[in-house]
């Protein structure tokens, strides 16, 4: 039994988290215990101690160069770590946020390059691609609305820059969708959660049949 | 007046911080006053907490390119913050490690390839390169068991590695000395502290003669 790596992307606030816990909820049983959530940047001991650098707002001198090769330092432990080996236990990892992400907020949100950032993070990875990915589309002024109620002024360091920053990572998304049509499909996020989760299966039930096979 | 970029490489216990310190007394007093001391990993407040993370013993299960990942990173912040202000300034930068340790280290040491491991460092870095690279040439046994006896069991991770590590580690610096004979020049590291900076003065005279008019 092969695995399967299902990336869900999108602007902050787009509920990704959430839409993962309910899309798990709607799979068949058997496919559930196959299932494996993670999440970036994280997923792992040493991966989630780069993420409280990276996020910590504190941290306001870091470079953008600095920020994008941390991204791809804890993509890199994330996958050799935990992405690998379940992969090759046949299992579906469903990450929050992967590769796409460092392309969007540091590639184009940054200014940095979607090519030299894609770059260091295939250094990291070996070039790992995940098999599908959701893209969670919402209004970035939305996402960001719904964060400041929710975070309160507990916002990462991310998460506080300004609506400028969160549309052009917008902007990057729909670069990537372009230029990778096949891997990547949208779902409208402004829907009922449980909606989106649904229109999120009945993708991946279309693009990879033989999960549920 | 032009800063100059003035590092300091070689296998771990060759004494390099030590030989800094008394070769800053062995140069003239204006010359004292124009010089900043810096280290890798580190140098920054965020590149020191990247290098909490990269040298924790307690992380064993690091993958090697989440190393030289890391690496990098503290290293882009590193020259962000505190080199390319400091060679705006005018001033002269010594530092403790720099691009040819993770050429060493990581490029040969863990066979990750040294051009590899100069691109995701030039990202970082611009391709900042120094203007003059000491090398302290020590045989690693040497270097090991000096630390063995100054650390007692505090090596961090990469002190930690066995001798085979270390001795493919100084083959990486023996390549790269052929790679930029220009830039890299050896000094013997077994001589007596004061002999060792002497010698590094004299080849800083000699190849960076600007400095000393």
């Amino acid at each position: 039994m092969r695995g399967y790596l299902i990336t869900f992307e999108g602007p902050d606030g787009a509920g990704k988290t959430t839409v993962i816990n309910e899309l798990i909820k709607q799979l068949p049983k058997t496919l559930q215990e196959r299932t494996i959530v993670t999440r970036e940047p994280g997923g792992s001991k040493i991966s989630e101690n780069i993420r409280t650098i990276i996020l910590d707002p504190e941290n306001k001198e870091m470079d953008d160069r600095t920020e994008a090769l941390l991204y791809a330092a804890q993509r890199s432990q994330h996958v050799s770590e935990v992405i690998r080996p379940a992969l090759a236990a046949g299992k579906i990892v469903l990450s929050d946020r992967f590769i796409d992400s460092s392309l969007a907020y540091q590639g184009v949100g940054r200014d940095l390059g979607v090519e030299e950032v894609k770059q260091i993070n295939d250094f990291g990875t070996g070039g790992l691609e995940p098999d599908l990915t959701i893209f969670l589309d919402l209004d970035p002024a939305v996402g960001l609305s719904r964060i400041e109620k929710e975070r309160a002024g507990q916002e990462d360091r991310l998460e506080q820059e300004k609506l400028e920053f969160h549309n052009k990572v917008y902007a990057g998304y729909s670069e990537l969708l372009k230029l990778y049509p096949d891997r990547i499909k949208r779902v409208d996020a402004n829907l009922p959660i449980k909606d989106v989760a649904a229109n999120s299966v009945k993708i991946i039930r279309k693009q990879l049949p033989d999960i549920f096979m």
